[in-house]
């Protein structure tokens, strides 16, 4: 047990957020433990012998400790309704891309095979997205050597991750891209991080890992003094070359374009880039994950292939303008290099009698 | 010139951020301002007179700088059909407290006569909220010797801030209680405050103030980290006695409710804690400020007076829980304390050979 990961043992306080969908890679994954940092590997909504090849594949590359990310299944919405109206409101988008809607079905993302699979891998990390793994699940991942991080958006979320027994939690301001890591999507939290920062550490012991908006040395000095043990950047990585990251989706994240929250891709609050489809869309999409996600996902391939950034999910979180196109390991440097240099300039400037 | 206020003057990076509609008080400011900070008073929607009267109170109480905030006026809300029809919604509430409705009437708050009274009065710092004072403004308080401070909610507005000569920005994230700042209520930003930090500072060269969401010495040692001169807390002053807070309001600071952004109250979008007045109003507010707040008023009032919190504005930001009820000069001490401790302590465990 006493050799279960924890983070005084990583050399930089800089973590890779998983970035599902696309960006996330295991020459990522690896580059970032590699250069002192802690390395993600997204298993939701991909295959388990998929997840079983990366966790593999990052191995090779660095003996360094890495984690893998998993998404809390939803129980089946009881929404069928509104998920059929949202897909008459999308034939259009199947018409102008030339493919046809997805089935909105439900499904658990095969989560009991991935957990399986997970307590034979024995990887350094396991972190749970939208939901509180049960007490039993956080048992069996212990057993199998891992420390679990639970992510959290509100400070009642943190207290119940406490009480299941994770080992750290991922506190994810509303500043955040992607999917909002809710328990539950329809009341979802928008706390800024560091008001939620702060409201968290005054209910639970467990130590914290800050993220959402945090794209500069200045940014994750400010987590860590706010009592954060280190930071999880997620846009910051995703113009590194080491990122799966389309080029249109690289276009948006280096634009100074806005960002919102929206249902319309997914059926699961998420914050990307404000583009065509989200404009159009947003106010019709229901709170139905993952039901919308199938729905929606050819039209969004096709896009994609397409290079067409108007018609699928530019995730991105609200400082995605400061991201920066270098290689993982030296931003990781960079950034832990920045962070100490405006600890010390903040200690120098207010620090002396005065203060 | 060069005798203008500057933030590096402060023996402690603490502001009282200007609290507008009751909290705000001379005694709270003199406090906050003798404590080694910086006090607000508060002129939006007050009369000059009362301005000028709690200008020279501050004065008897402190030979310290302290501050006075303004509201840029909006122009005329080309909605009447929509105020009309909001008028219409409210007429339960006007029944329910047992008055009537105010006249939705536009005014420019007496801004003119309020700068008059401004450059009459000479004090350290004017600072401007809802809009972007111009430059014959800023060069009219310079000549009487104040500094000029913008509140900015967007890296957009900072930038239109610094070049109409304002000398600090006050960077407003969307965690902060009260008014938003934004320029455009219609258009509002709601970029976390650590997101929208990063932003500014990589944007625009004027010292930073930062504000929303900060209640407690680590919340402040984080703003600091992230490159701001200081932090400015309203919703943390409003328990302290010599806030002006009506008890109703004090009850629903210190509790874990929950808040949200609303122009139910106002006609602008603000944030406080949700009551019922928010939850029955908030679809049908318009963008019309002053009109809705005219309108309103005699009901919150009535509601206030009553000590009914589900009928008023109950102003809060995001980390409202964490206010403490200490006299003000003790937390402002408290707070510069805790902060330097946060730094310390972050630099102790980051700031080494690994960092």
């Amino acid at each position: 047990m006493s050799a279960r990961f924890s983070l005084d043992r990583l050399e930089y306080p800089i973590i890779q957020a998983p970035l599902g969908g696309g960006p996330s890679t295991p020459a990522l994954a690896a580059a970032v433990s590699a250069g002192g940092g802690l390395g993600f590997v997204a298993a939701g909504y991909r295959k388990p012998e998929a997840v079983r090849e990366d966790i593999r594949d990052v191995r090779e590359r660095t003996d360094r400790p890495f984690g893998v990310n998993m998404f809390v299944p939803s129980p089946p919405a009881a929404v069928s309704e509104r998920v059929e109206r949202y897909a008459e409101a999308l034939r259009g988008e199947a018409e102008r891309y030339g493919v046809a809607l997805g089935q909105p079905r439900h499904d658990d993302d095969r989560f009991g095979e991935k957990l399986e699979l997970l307590a034979e891998e024995r990887v350094a990390v396991v972190s749970f997205t939208s939901g509180c793994p049960e007490s039993s699940v956080v048992e069996e991942l212990h057993r199998a050597g891992s420390a679990v991080w639970t992510t959290v958006t509100t400070p009642a979320e943190a207290i119940r991750a406490e009480r299941a027994g994770a080992d750290a939690l991922v506190v994810q301001g509303v500043e955040a891209g992607g999917h909002r890591a809710s328990f539950d999507d329809e009341s979802a939290g928008e706390i800024g991080l560091l008001a939620l920062l702060q409201l968290v550490a005054a209910k639970v012991d467990p130590p914290l890992v800050a993220t959402g908006g945090i794209a500069s040395g200045r940014g994750v000095a400010a987590v860590l003094a706010a009592g954060a043990e280190a930071a999880a950047l997620g846009t910051a990585f995703m113009l590194t070359p080491e990122a799966g990251t389309s080029p249109a989706h690289r276009d948006a994240i280096a634009s100074d374009a806005e960002t919102a929250l929206t249902r319309a891709f997914t059926g699961r609050t998420a914050r990307g880039v404000v583009n065509r489809f989200l404009r159009e869309h947003d106010a019709d999409a229901p709170s139905a994950y993952p039901e919308v996600h199938h729905l929606t996902a050819p039209v969004r391939a096709a896009a994609r292939d397409a290079g067409d950034r108007d018609g699928f999910h530019l995730w991105a979180g609200q400082a995605h303008a400061l991201a920066e196109a270098l290689p993982a390991a030296e931003l990781v440097r960079r950034l832990a290099d920045d962070a100490r240099q405006a600890l010390r300039d903040a200690l120098a400037r207010h620090g002396g009698a005065a203060l």
